[in-house]
């Protein structure tokens, strides 16, 4: 089926932008503002979108996307811009939602350790209003992603392998669905029976299903003692097998992250790490009591070191730890400056702990046949990691070796019983990945789809064609 | 809609049977059998299937419905019959599918934490499976449950607490959908965000959208050291309000259980219990290292003593131990030994911990106040707690003062922003709860249900009308 051709023509899109105007300056036509709304931090391209609104209510959403599916207008959310799969092109124009301005925290329920926050709030800003409270919200992505865009991601991160992801932080949420109505799911009970897991379905839905604009979340509390450090070994392998090991263990650990050697290379150059060598390195952080934490270093010290692990580096203040953790967050940026001028093929397969070393080096071992640059970083805890594949845009050869590379890395997760993306989600890019993974039950997901939203308004071109 | 009306009339009906007569005296229509699957462990009557067939595969469960979807004739997945809310129910006919001779084990990942059973494995059978591995499945409502049905209620029990319900313990699925087709759902990463999470849609769904068959479960590896203990209190408000500081001060106890006192007398005559008074209990087990373990009941014992709570009484052999739960488990069975002949209604309602003195207190003011036998039992660390309503059925007064109480349990649960359903699920007996509780969102859930199974088939009658 030609999508486009179902979509409303360029007349009645003005017309759209027109009725729109009720939202006066918050409607943006102009060409810098539309370019903007139309790419995430990927490599996709640029696809504008007609307009962007810029709401601040459910309500605003509600009443823009009942107009939107009026006149057969597709819709795209849009949050902090800072999704990485194509998730943000706007394929076949349409209307750009941005909710970065709905950015509320609406309440914080400290002694239920859960809150309700507007899309559009960052995690940064959440953790920020949180302070007084001795909570943090953990889940980490790296990026200062929206909590909205982080929910239709079903985002994680560095603290996933200690607090999991969106899908078990998410307590509930407010969604306009794909007709303009407003429904709540789930609610701040802990658990629940009572029918159909709807917080679940949104969460990873990517903005196909609908629009979440608030989000109802767990809260976990400071601990009381957060202690980080680097562990550098002379072999990817050796670091591999201390994560595969730590994992099987059960230790608790907070963090527990994987950098390159090419990776470190790049993160010594682009954030001035201190005191490190362009080597395989673990970056660690545990928390809890102090006891509870001193047992865990005690442990997994006993693991590094019987794989070769050099002694632990400690970040001993709040700073030298933020620094470690800053420089662990830019190691997208400092990859991308191993190579002036290129752009970013990222992978983000997720396999089970046991099938981390073969997937892991096996990946290392084919970006290094292919001649391309490619530092490689991970949540291995998770068994989650990210080939950053550099590619000059520009060179074909370049182009087409990266994407055989990227495929091999894939389909060897897969043969593992691993998944295509541990966190970044589908997108634009991935979705002949997600019929490889999920076969069969992809049909199903496009049922679900045509039932809440037969007319392909929401975020078209995303997750399934 | 009458549905009664769209499904096969009796000579089809019949027609189908000998059909299946392929599985021989696997097929069973004898009256005992069709009533021993015509009902689960509740006071809503039996409502017998027109057959019951015992399978023993996935494709064999698919090949029934394939057949049930051609001639239209309902189906009732039956694992355990331990379900308390009426999910059994043949209510308008149709074949009962009988899983519990689907009971192998497929495969244990040790390494990796997680394995994969046919649905009809009980979860003692599972444990019992994983006994030379270290590691066990947490997951533990009470009855010997199949894992199949577990996931369909998305169930929980006495260690959810410290390791989540179904919802966080399932990772993947086998189902076969209502038309006949047979899909995977999830898989064995740890996270992913490849497309919409069907696992999570299952889990929870009641038999209303397919029948699981197989499912991928997370474990976890036995803990070094379990002590058990319990704690006894002059009243029920001083119980409660420990339990709401030992959550908000996160401390990581594995089962924390609160029975009052009329709920002690019952099971200290039912299970024999020594040395324990008919008064407010707390039951509690800690896990982890020695350090952990003894840290976490320092500050337990600190929390319970400032509220008056007794010594702590501890289990110290594993007999002891296993003598605690059991009795725990035995708990609706304690209950209903209160009334001879009396039948129950149970409510199991889950609200926010700061909500929870107020909920039960009014629960257990309430049920006294009606002049039935009611005692109370609750997984409180979750905020969940079951009024086991004792009514003679032949009494209308006592039929109708349960009702009302029940009403008025969940109602006020509800206001405190909890859930009608912790655990048990909506089945047949709580649909109009679903509706207070979720509102829009129902209407939602409908269009899921339709979408997938158009012509009814699955389970009808439960969830929603």
């Amino acid at each position: 089926m030609d999508f486009a051709a179902q979509y409303a023509d360029a007349n009645t899109r003005q017309h759209l932008i027109e009725l729109l105007q009720q939202f006066g300056s918050r409607v943006q036509i102009s060409r810098a503002v539309l370019e903007q709304h139309g790419q995430g931090e990927d490599s996709y391209g640029c696809y504008p979108p007609d307009a962007v609104v810029y709401l601040h209510s459910t309500e605003e959403v509600a009443t823009v996307i009942q107009l939107c599916h009026q006149y057969r207008v597709p819709v795209i959310p849009y949050g902090a811009g800072s999704s990485v799969e194509g998730q943000l092109l706007a394929l076949h124009g349409g209307i750009s939602l941005d909710l970065s301005e709905m950015n509320q925290v609406i309440e914080i329920n400290a002694e239920d350790m859960d809150c309700r926050v507007q899309a559009g709030v960052t995690r940064e800003a959440l953790n920020q209003a949180l302070r007084y409270d001795g909570l943090f919200f953990p889940i980490d992505p790296g990026a200062n992603a929206s909590i909205g865009g982080m929910s239709a991601t079903r985002a994680s991160g560095t603290n996933a392998v200690r607090y999991g992801t969106m899908r078990e932080n998410v307590m509930g949420l407010t969604v306009v669905t794909p007709d303009g109505q407003i429904i709540k799911t789930g609610g701040r009970a802990r658990k629940s029976s009572a029918g159909y897991d709807l917080t679940r379905l949104y969460v990873g839905s990517e903005g196909t299903l609908g629009v979440i604009t608030e989000i109802q979340l767990k809260l976990h509390p400071i601990p009381p003692v957060i202690k980080a450090a680097t562990c550098q070994f002379t072999d990817l392998a050796s670091a591999v097998n201390t994560v595969i090991e730590v994992m099987q263990c059960a230790i608790p650990v907070a963090r527990i992250e994987l950098l390159n050697h090419l990776q470190m290379k790049a993160c010594i150059q682009y954030s001035k790490l201190e005191g490190l060598d362009p080597k395989p390195t673990l970056f660690f952080e545990f928390q809890g009591t102090e006891t509870a934490v001193a047992e865990q270093i005690e442990l997994v010290q006993a693991l590094a070191e019987e794989h070769g692990g050099e002694h632990f580096s400690w970040a001993e203040t709040v700073e030298a730890r933020n620094t470690l953790w800053k420089a662990r967050h830019q190691a997208y940026f400092a990859g991308l400056s191993l190579q002036t001028g290129a752009s970013v093929l990222t992978t983000d397969v997720c396999v089970p702990i046991s099938a981390l070393a073969e997937a892991i080096l096996s990946a290392e071992a084919a970006a290094e046949a292919s001649g391309l640059i490619c530092p490689i970083v991970g949540h291995v805890g998770d068994g989650n990691f990210h080939v950053l594949i550099l590619q000059d845009s520009a060179d074909p050869e370049q182009v087409r070796k990266a994407k055989t590379l990227s495929q091999m890395i894939v389909e060897k997760a897969l043969s593992l019983q691993g998944t295509c993306t541990g966190e970044h989600g589908i997108g634009f890019g991935k979705k002949h990945y997600l019929i490889q993974e999920h076969g069969e039950s992809v049909a199903l997901m496009k049922q679900l789809k045509q039932a809440l939203d037969p007319l392909m308004i929401m975020n078209p071109g995303k997750v399934f064609d």
